[in-house]
């Protein structure tokens, strides 16, 4: 039977288990807020499941629980940052705390991170930015698995497009989405199920769409050769900028030693709303807008038309209620 | 039989009719460059073929073809401009001169552009930072003709994501696409033809999938809800931000009054390369992984595997030996 916890005590119980593994207090903060939150918006894939992978890497050398963040002050409002093998989660976070700072007085800012790991969910960063009334994108690169198009093969990572804002009265908007179909994670999980994909959004070895998991060695990118650009636009955002390696030379999450570094690259741009308007006027019109999209004529009866982040918007709400879902082998480590 | 014109020679021509039809010399100069360009590259929907409308629009009071342009200096990074009803090529040029400028001190910088029209391709904008070292973003928000998802209809614009960079021994990295799988043009030539689209990639005013071009209403967004995410996305960082008008309630290209203003919006967002890498490396790297895309393994002998921009830079390679086709009604226009 499915145990449920708080948000708070999941949050506090991950921190502790962090620090116990050698985790600073930022670190540990960082990591439990941005694995419990996603699971909070039931973004599972990216969420708490994660945690006995992170404490393994953190165990193992690949990351380093007490970094030292040095920032390369190369121009006022776009920095570079050497994340010194962080965790993703405290690299982002200290990066949207500095690029607010500096998006406050300059009106936009960048950090440009090396030498970091693993993120979690995007949104986690650019939404820490939005509910503090600023736009915020965030990109990251990740393991290679994107078909190229035309190719065999997959060069590119399943790298996210990450853009939030603000809105009156309710919760940020927020696009968070890998340029696939689906995430790796479906094709495993369909693999364990012993069941076939629901559509043939994999590619063989030969690069022939598939639905059958254990075909699958990559994944095909939405709008053919439109999802595989988006690919790598993030990609040069990420590691090009950055001076981390690209596509198929990043070790893999799953696949590279982990006592290894990912040596991961993210690009963070934090930029104010009342260039041209006062920031109450894009609080509301951004909420107005989002009303006018869901009083859309629906195609069928049972469907209300939505915005983006209104799905995590409506599971957060029923989970602050509910309780967060916790995997039984993660409720042992966490709460016995 | 097809006539064709050297670059120089219509960018020329096309110059010295806008100025014939009132138009200022920057106006019509980054009219002139931005079309014929876009043509060169083989963008022939984005290219010359708009300049009888946008001729008519000058003289009919949509566009005012000498713009005082003025920046509002709300931040030192990140300026509101009045484009005055400009063309938006003019204003989106005048973005990125004033856009390098500031990101050469800031590291970053951003223009938010309202009162402006419609721009041509965006990729003129973001190419020319390129050329110059920069790394670019350029937005425009657009009718609204993408499908809602799950809804019937349309309320963002075919909304474009563009971006580039420089790279070395090679024309600049470039993305420059809408979200949806075709553009609106594409329904207007089969209409004209008589002939149905190869894919059902349009909308009924049911918001059924149709490739009846006297049936669509809207475009299918790539990746189901994800294309629709990006193009609300574009929509906030054009007219959220700028102060602009959303989505439906634009004026519609084609079928709003041409004696009327568009005002719409563009966002550009400049910055430099060489944060936390030196502007060699930077240019060094990109071509290396360009090269690796293009060496990876091809689902068919016929193809090689390509980058984002290749096909347009092939084209433009031709079109500079050949001439650049133009439509015979245009053709009279300029040269006779």
């Amino acid at each position: 039977m499915t145990k449920y916890k708080s948000y708070k005590d999941l949050v506090e119980q991950i921190k502790r288990v962090l620090i116990e593994y050698g985790a600073n207090e930022f670190s540990a903060e960082s990591v439990a807020i941005g694995l419990s939150e996603t699971s909070l918006r039931g973004v599972d894939s990216h969420g708490i499941r994660l945690l006995p992978h992170y404490l393994n890497a953190l165990k193992n050398g690949r990351i380093n629980g007490k970094p030292n963040f040095q920032f390369k002050e190369t121009y006022p409002a776009f920095l570079g940052m050497d994340a010194d093998n962080a965790f993703g989660h405290a690299a982002g976070f200290k990066s949207i705390e500095v690029g607010m700072d500096l998006a406050s007085k300059y009106g936009i800012s960048a950090i440009s991170v090396f030498n970091s790991s693993h993120p979690g969910a995007m949104a986690s960063f650019a939404l820490k930015a939005a509910r503090n009334g600023y736009c915020c994108f965030s990109f990251t690169h990740a393991d290679s698995l994107v078909q190229s198009y035309t190719s065999t093969s997959s060069f590119f990572g399943t790298n996210p497009i990450c853009f939030a804002a603000p809105r009156k009265d309710e919760k940020p908007f927020c696009v968070d989405m890998a340029p696939t179909y689906i995430p790796w994670n479906k094709i495993l999980e369909c693999k364990e199920k012993g069941i076939d994909l629901e559509e043939p959004v994999a590619v063989d070895s030969f690069g022939h769409p598939t639905s059958d998991p254990n075909k699958a060695k990559g994944l095909i990118p939405i709008g053919k050769y439109k999802g595989y650009a988006l690919a790598a636009m993030v990609e040069v955002l990420c590691s090009t900028l950055s001076g981390m390696e690209f596509g198929p030379h990043i070790p893999s999450m799953y696949g590279s030693p982990i006592s290894k570094p990912r040596k991961l690259g993210q690009l963070y741009i934090v930029f104010k709303t009342d260039v041209n308007v006062e920031a109450t006027y894009f609080l509301e019109t951004l909420h107005i807008m989002s009303e006018e999209i869901r009083s859309q004529v629906s195609i069928s009866e049972n469907n209300t038309v939505q915005v983006p982040n209104d799905p995590q918007i409506k599971t957060e709400s029923e989970r602050l209620r509910s309780g967060i879902p916790i995997p039984s082998n993660l409720y042992n480590l966490l709460f016995n």
